[in-house]
């Protein structure tokens, strides 16, 4: 079916029920990020496959909602399909609601489907719109019955993640769960992101793409833990493990009935992925407890044995991109090269290395002017031939039983100008100053976040998405509570603390020519304390090489090129001895002293 | 009376009365910084004299809450009080209301005088004790039947603010604010901030010390201004004139009648400087908006022909500084000086400028030690003789009709050793740096903070307090809603505009030795547009010296040192031809490159 027929069957739907404005968030019943098939309703739709949008459909309008990372995607998969890319001015903020402000009419019929709609959002908009007295239908799913076909809800097998690796019993993890429920006075707490079910219980699935999550609500309280999961997905043997670790299995799709059920005086709940429609499930007099989750702030913290191994990792993932590159070398401009076949060969690297179970996101491998793009994926129509000329953009990363990474590395495929290298240069500069900054305990990611931006700032340039998101392990690769951003968006009220592991991507683009981003990943870390108090900072763990060939050595302080110097210095100790020998020359020589 | 005495006798109407805790905020029914002495409740009743400070008394305990800046001059001035100090973690947060929630029992009785809590305040005590069903009773003054000599209410006398100062008459502020109360659709706007009040009605008044305030409340509406002020306190050019801009004026204690009656769809209110009584005078069906005040938000951007005025105060504040270092360099050790009467004096050389109507704030005179209280007020107890060794730290201001200014600048009285050379010179680093910053339009206070504390945290030192605050136009030193700090408190949405002086004064604090501090007000200003937005800047108002004798060049960059040269070299240009011969040469001398 043509885009424009399905937004023309939607608008008809609309008509028949009197809605004036359908929304479509992109998300999931849990508010994930990955979607499994079943819940792409906006790809369905509209066309564009970008992770980040809001659709609203109104008689005359039906527009995208996305920010600058998918801009130019999104100009283009909404080609003919009916829908107006509607450009965000501040990622990740619900701009459309302004909107439906401005546009709808009095006693506006706004419809969605409550599943997917987080409550956080909903109050949103019954606080921008409640002048205009509004109806907000939340059980409106006038999708489906178009759709046909939809894919089924995922059905992969669960699997335990084991201790040797997550160096925590999930014993302790639900009696630590439960300790913060106290503190903050919580009876029940509804735990709804997927990667935190993961986590309390050490289990992994595969329903989700990237992610090894397993669809899953959990209901805990001081002495009851409700797993509502499709009992089919769990193992006999992780089922006995989790029944003596006091976990009860019931369906998936009674969640909500339990929750009408509940007796008790107060439950926690997390707004920003908890849906309208499990929210509304809760009995009326119950104390809403509205936080971060309790499991979303501790297994920010990496213990002692995640940290050993996520640097383990760490060398697995250097290697794999090392082999990559060479490869790359050798390989440009003697045999054909896209970005996809890129992309599969260093996968194919990652898949090399012990416990990789796959790529933690869609590779963006971006050449030129698709590099400009920040969130570019290549797909059959838009994937082009790599030549030795230009500049490469790769931003991937591995799911590791023992670990996640996300790493960026930009290349010129030939000698670059003199304007690429300052470029490059003045976000390299970012990524270097984030790494370095000394703070003491208390600062957030706001706070720091302009040394990343600094060196561009002082000459009139700057990017539009954040720099830094916190990283699972074995989970997603966008993790929080923490962030390193504007403020504009995300919990203002998270510290850095020790064994936060924190992306660092610092970036440029110049559209329609390239884009230059440089990511590592940084651990945080004790510092000394002083009569001022404890400092932390960071520890970069990447090992990859960065492109020297770009750098222009007279924009960086000494203390600039001594931490290349010395990053590179490092990374090469530790990962030649995995290589073969004219790899381990090839990086020699790419590891050289700026 | 002694103040245990006054405690004691406190308890004593606690206990006939049946409550638990008994709550004194630092403020008065406007919510001010600086309190008439009628409103001066905690100085009476404990002895503190600082700026900041929440009271709670119990049967069992008496604490008072305040933050780093008054450590020390608070440990001093409760002793014997029967008040123990209580030290804030996060300056200008309730971390009362934590241990009033931890150590209340079930169903508390809580009580305050009403009028001077913040309703945004009360709120917090709801939320966070709600668990403990407290009963929170609003209408206590238990302090006016003990205190037999209070202060009556202020009496001073309005005057105009002409136009030729302003840039703006009242008619266009009020069309300007109505406009603001549209956007925001609010049918009401009731203004309680004293200098939002003197600005929206180009009105000054002598109410309070050091600001030009007149206590009074406006509700404004589309087609009123209701203006609530003891009658008596308007001269009658002054009331025709308002008249005329449609001003009706109605006695002070009628202004929370006045709400009861409201007829009216939606007000507009600030939180944070309304209190709670005259919030609970709303009629209960009216929808209530709680936002910063447009006069705020309008306020804090300064005209043109402000900008023109407060750069001519700043020659003429300089001229005065100048005259004082001079005469302080050529006094010291040939005649007795003291805190006290160095501030005197260079009150006298402010006060011999034009327009000048004395000082902006109680001026921080601070010898040695006495520096390493950021807010220290000497007293005729604390009072010392300067001598020719040592440090010294004067923070001061004046209230001239055409702007208002705030200044810090510390010297050495003798040969600094190199452990202050270091300190001043690391938080000098933190002043330059933020005035240098550049800054995509959108960007708030607590992003570029940073630059001023990252010298100090590289080293890891700190400051306790925030780094800049707004500066009203012959109003509050202190005025909102822009703030530099690190986003823990204050308004989060509020971004940097052209038109907004703030201040950028980084320090660094050595308890029991000095304390350094370099204060400049910092104007915005747009810098280049680019293809990647608008760019704004900082323009560095202030033009007083800075002591050179302090700073170690080799913690300087080369821009570092390019700016305080030119810095000096504009200071000196616009400064000598104010100055009597020996005076100018003596700041030539000062002023050379370092």
């Amino acid at each position: 079916m043509m885009n424009n027929l399905k937004l023309k069957l939607l608008r008809e739907k609309m008509k028949d029920q009197e809605i004036d404005a359908y929304l479509i968030p992109i998300t999931d019943p849990h508010l994930g990020e990955y979607l499994p098939g079943h819940w792409r309703i906006i790809e369905w739709l509209t066309g564009f496959t970008g992770s980040a949008a809001n659709v609203v459909v109104t008689a005359h309008f039906a527009g995208l909602w996305t920010d600058s990372r998918y801009f130019i995607q999104a100009e283009n998969e909404l080609k003919d399909s009916g829908f107006e890319l509607v450009k965000l001015n501040i990622p990740h903020t619900p701009e459309y609601i302004d909107w439906l402000e401005e546009n709808l009419g009095p006693d506006p019929v706004i419809a969605v489907d409550g599943r997917i709609l987080p409550v956080g959002t909903l109050k949103l908009l019954n606080a921008k719109l409640g002048w205009k007295n509004p109806i907000i239908q939340l059980n409106k799913d006038l999708v489906s019955g178009l759709w046909t076909d939809r894919p089924p809800m995922p059905d992969g097998r669960a699997f335990e993640h084991e201790t040797r690796f997550t160096g925590e019993s999930r014993e302790e993890k639900i009696r630590r769960v439960r300790s913060g429920m106290k503190k903050l006075r919580a009876g029940y707490h509804l735990i709804t992101s997927l990667d935190d079910i993961a986590w309390l219980l050490n289990i992994r699935g595969s329903d989700v793409s990237y992610s090894p999550l397993l669809t899953a609500y959990v209901l805990l309280s001081d002495n009851s833990l409700d797993l509502f999961v499709d009992p089919a997905k769990i193992p006999h043997d992780l089922e006995n493990k989790l029944a003596n670790a006091g976990v009860k299995i019931y369906p998936y799709h009674e969640a909500a009935n339990a929750l009408k059920k509940i007796e008790g005086s107060s439950i926690l709940i997390t707004p920003g992925t908890t849906s309208a429609a499990l929210y509304y499930s809760l009995p009326a007099d119950i104390e809403i407890i509205e936080e971060v989750s309790v499991p979303t702030r501790l297994k920010a913290i990496k213990n002692s044995t995640e940290i050993r191994h996520i640097k383990n990792v760490m060398v697995k993932d250097g290697v794999a991109l090392t082999k990559f590159f060479y490869w790359l070398d050798k390989t440009l401009g003697k045999e054909k090269v896209t970005e996809i076949s890129a992309a599969d060969k260093l996968l194919s690297f990652r898949l090399e290395q012990e416990n990789c179970q796959g790529a933690s996101f869609a590779t963006i491998a971006a050449y030129n002017e698709h590099g400009a793009s920040p969130h570019y994926c290549s797909t059959a129509e838009s994937d082009v031939e790599l030549k030795p000329e230009g500049i490469f953009l790769l931003d991937s990363g591995g799911q590791y039983l023992d670990g996640t990474t996300d790493v960026t590395r930009t290349i010129a495929l030939a000698k670059p100008t003199v304007q690429q290298k300052t470029d490059f240069t003045l976000a390299l500069k970012g990524t270097i100053n984030l790494a370095l900054v000394k703070f003491p305990l208390g600062t957030k990611g706001y706070q720091v976040e302009i040394l990343a931006r600094k060196a561009l700032w002082d000459r009139g340039m700057n990017y539009g998405h954040g720099t830094g998101h916190g990283v699972g392990f074995f989970l997603n690769v966008h993790e929080g509570p923490q962030t390193i951003g504007t403020g504009a968006s995300g919990d203002m009220k998270t510290i850095f603390e020790p064994g936060m592991l924190t992306a660092d991507e610092p970036a440029i683009y110049r559209e329609g020519e390239y884009g230059f981003r440089t990511e590592n990943l940084i651990l945080c870390i004790e510092k000394e304390k002083t009569e001022y108090g404890q400092f932390l900072g960071f520890e970069t763990v990447t090992l990859a090489c960065i492109d020297t060939s770009l750098i222009d050595t007279d924009l960086l302080t000494g203390t600039e090129k001594d931490w290349i110097t010395s990053y590179h210095k490092e990374g090469f100790s530790k990962l030649k001895g995995f290589l073969r020998p004219e790899e381990a020359e090839w990086l020699e020589n790419k590891c050289r002293p700026v």
